[in-house]
């Protein structure tokens, strides 16, 4: 995992310049725009798509017919256009129907929504499963549209039978076990809470391609939000519930907030669980943590569905809810910076590292103490520790030695070896891979 | 569970008619008064009973044979009764023997009970199982007795052959498995440590009944204390292992203690246990709780004595030794009040109303969430939560829904969500009726 | 367990004088110095010795050959004998290899052992593995050699065929499973951190062996530190699986500090971790409790080792490391004293006691209480407690009964009641004897 400049700035402009492509795009959870944005993302990380037909019964829910926009304007009684999609994306209701009528201003109004404590923001708002039309309106220029004459609402969309899409790509390891790391797109125009999430996980992608070895495989999964998990829990869920040891749903990391935080599985108990509530116990400067629920969150609801109970967690930085632009315009390039992506991915890896080396490394020689002097790992005069053992950081490398190989009968994860002797799992695993190319431990996968 | 206030009131009668009723009676564990008291109960909760003959041996017991009470009195040297067990039923030694006896006070003496430090109490003594004969008196009278001149002391009394004799009734639910709710009458003229818990029994009895639905059996049994308890685990212990799956004695349930308590079953683990230890969590205002301990209590010493391990707690309110009138003639209606027992019903009920419904839930969806918005569950317009989901009692109710379904795999009680999610046990049956109506849960007894 | 005054005189003596004729002897993990020192102790605890053979592979180690040592004279410049090991035996490298040379300073300088922080202590230093030669010497006398000139280093050693011995002594109990304790001898002239460990086990072997029963075996083993523990696992790995509930390494016991502690074996759920846990709980003035950890320590680190992961502890007062003696000159009788001894064998007797019977006793009348009176073990006449049972000592011993007959189903030890109930298990103990007199209980081993 070495810090290298030339491709941390190559990283930034990738990210940079996928962000300024996918923006403008105006996406659904169908469509064209959602075809073309994972497109786009397919250049670098090359997702292979399943489909989903429009009423398929998955589970249950039906799968949506494919909406096809085209345009959207609103015009007040003195003809004027005072609200138009193509100005942006958030003006039309997601999934909006066709319509071309006049209405008065009593008429109208159920259609319009807007966010009253957030006078300038237009929201995101989304009808999918109920057919409806609307626009989305600052409060702002609500309060000002005039009360009397009649207004005309113009939509031009359509509804086609199509697919829900899901793409996966799977970088191989040494085992066929898997950590499964998966985002969504379908949200248009918003930055944190939607983009952060893909680019982030194309920033991991990039670098766990380059990492000298796999112990694990490699899920990289990209779909809708919540339709999409549920179309690859459909398509996949026996074979992700026979290889997916770990995992965790990528969102809303591009924000301000110092650091990142991870949300647990429901069983709280994954490798990844225990590694962060462990490796990073006093360390809280880099990962908080929060516990499960089944409320708010993102596809970990339903990775860890009742059904499939799958050991997914989260990663985000400034999550949903906690900033005044989520869910409306508020949220653009402005609060998310590529920075701060490119952070949540460092501080990401450095956890699947961890997770790749932090299971289970038995003790080759468990019969008493290896001759630690053989291995160069000991002082051979000893003095009760007035040795060259002396230099502080070789004192906790030898322990780190005496704890991996005295705990190492198989039963005992890295982790919980660094929970009970306070050591980092970072030097831990210096010296297990010190350990290993002396053949005194290998690793279980 | 309305407030039925018409009922309330005749609850009220009932109990404050029968209290008065039963306190006057000479009781004992065996006999005409335990036989008189248990008919009258019996005519408002239908107990079959079941009987063990005297001097049967049972477990490491024997059953001692009835104890046919006369009259008792202390005639001092002046020829003047000083003593009459008319007065009260505690002044003579309870399963005396006869005796006409002239003796000196010196020879009197080891036949006086009495309280050094409540001057003015009768206490309550008894010796079931050794023959001996003997008055109890207050210790102000005690001290004011001449110490010349001869007693005569008079008791008429008789051991016949009979029987202890248990009493059952099952109110049956849509399982044969059982909470057992017991308690004991043997104590003559004692209110809170006698009269409460069978009073509260009956008015579960009569509210348990009025239910719309029960989905486990519920078991009332009468008996004297201990011995009583042991001959039921003698005759019934067998079954009583196949069904109870929790349980409670009363006792001590109409002292003026503002909260009634919960002393946890021995394995601290039983589906109440847990639920109380959960529910009422942050609302100590409402039901405090004891540890287990099998020194003191009553009859749940028994139940979970090891060849047993019932999973049976206890309820009290002003518990044994926890007031002055304890096991004396100051436990008086002026000490335990006729609404502390229906407070105390009100509690219990409401614990055991969320047993009932309080154990796994199941999720009849689980493959990912259930598509919400189809159930009237989920505003179908999704705007981040800025939608009529805002009503915070609501948004608290699909909280409620998404915890259910979310860790409905069929291994998570209730009581452990109203753990885990900090949500109220009462919120959370409710929306389980709601999910129950609309098929997207089940209840596992 | 009585206080014979006689006896702890003799046994004073007795450790006073084993002290002074095997504090000078000079020793090794092997050779004529280790035979003659468990020789010695051989005397009054009668092991039985098993070998191995030098250059034996054991597990990961190779026995080394005997090392036999004759002097070790460093000549300064001017001729004069500035270091003899016959003044003390930690003037020499143990194990040094025979050498007869004239150096410079800078050529003798590496062969110099010193503790720049202590001026005053000659230093214990050993090459056991590897073929080196030297002195060692206090940082004061270093300081002040001459820097010219050449000196003359003359140490006569052979190394040659021999083995490593290990000595066992079994004390028979009703249970052919045992408790495991162990000590070292292979240091030369340390008090604290050497004789101290064999000279406890001594007293402990003549205090076990007077016991009125034992349930329990007890195995006493003797052998060089590491290498030693390392040959009895080899020899008898498989035994000790079989038969060692519990053990503990006795080390460093004659140090100043108030309290002896305890070292909890690596899984920490033997037998005698789970009583130090509980019956210590509240009397932190008689033994405080150390984390297991395989970073320093003794033997227990080779008994702990994954291929064995045998239960077994460590015994220590002022332990390795907290005391500036510590494998220098400074550790002598000094530091150490006879009394600190006798007040350590104890302690640990205390424990090995409540051991020997603070498992699992079983209510041999399980079904409901027994009737406590038959035994004259409830006041026959019962008034709530207002009766002999009054006295707060026979109140409590009555609570001890009451618990292990409750809690007595055959799954609980009396650790975990004494945790439970807060009852001192010395109390609980007095009654479980008196229970089993009774035939209420009987021991489970």
């Amino acid at each position: 995992m070495k810090n290298q400049i030339g491709t941390r700035m190559e990283e930034f402009q990738l990210l940079d310049a996928l962000f300024d492509k996918l923006f403008p795009i105006m996406r659904s959870i169908t469509g064209d725009g959602y075809r073309e944005s994972t497109r786009i993302l397919s250049e670098y990380l090359p997702f292979d798509f399943q489909y989903v037909d429009s009423q398929t019964e998955v589970f249950d829910w039906s799968v949506p017919d494919e909406w096809v926009f085209e345009s959207a304007q609103l015009i007040d009684p003195s003809g004027k256009i005072i609200i138009d999609a193509s100005v942006s994306n958030l003006h039309v209701l997601n999934y909006s129907a066709s319509v071309d009528r006049y209405l008065s201003f009593n008429e109208l109004r159920p259609h319009l929504f807007s966010i009253p404590d957030k006078p300038l923001a237009i929201p995101y708002v989304t009808s999918y499963y109920e057919r409806n039309w609307g626009f989305c309106i600052s409060q702002d220029q609500l309060d000002k549209l005039p009360r009397d004459g009649d207004y005309r609402a113009v939509i031009k969309s359509d509804f086609v039978k199509g697919a829900v899409q899901v793409g996966t790509c799977i970088l191989n390891g040494e085992s066929s076990k898997e950590f499964l790391i998966t985002s969504y797109i379908c949200h248009p125009s918003l930055a944190n809470n939607e983009l952060s999430g893909p680019l982030v996980q194309l920033a991991l992608y990039n670098r766990i391609k380059k990492w000298n070895r796999r112990r694990f495989s490699y899920r990289f999964v990209i779909n809708p939000e919540t339709i999409g998990s549920i179309c690859n829990l459909y398509l996949n869920g026996k074979q992700l519930r026979e290889r997916v040891v770990s995992g965790a749903v990528l969102t809303c990391l591009g924000g301000p907030a110092e650091k990142i935080s991870y949300k647990f599985s429901k069983n709280g108990n994954s490798v990844l669980d225990r590694l962060i509530r462990d490796q990073f116990r006093d360390k809280l400067d880099e990962i908080t943590t929060r516990a499960y629920t089944p409320v708010g969150g993102s596809d970990e609801r339903q990775y860890c569905s009742p059904g499939f109970n799958l050991p997914v967690g989260q990663f985000a930085r400034t999550a949903y809810g906690e900033y005044d632009g989520y869910h409306n315009s508020l949220d653009t390039k402005k609060f998310m910076s590529i920075d701060s992506l490119i952070s949540s991915a460092d501080s990401i890896e450095r956890a699947l590292f961890a997770f790749d080396n932090g299971g289970i490394w038995v003790n080759k020689k468990p019969n008493g103490e290896p001759q630690l002097s053989k291995y160069d790992l000991y002082s051979k005069i000893n003095s009760g520790g007035k040795s060259r053992d002396q230099n502080p950081q070789d004192r906790l490398r030898l322990d780190c030695a005496l704890w991996i190989l005295g705990l190492g009968d198989g039963t005992v994860a890295l982790a919980d070896i660094a929970h009970q002797s306070g050591l980092s799992v970072d030097l831990l695993l210096e010296v297990a891979f010190i350990l290993e190319d002396k053949g005194l431990v290998e690793y279980k996968n």
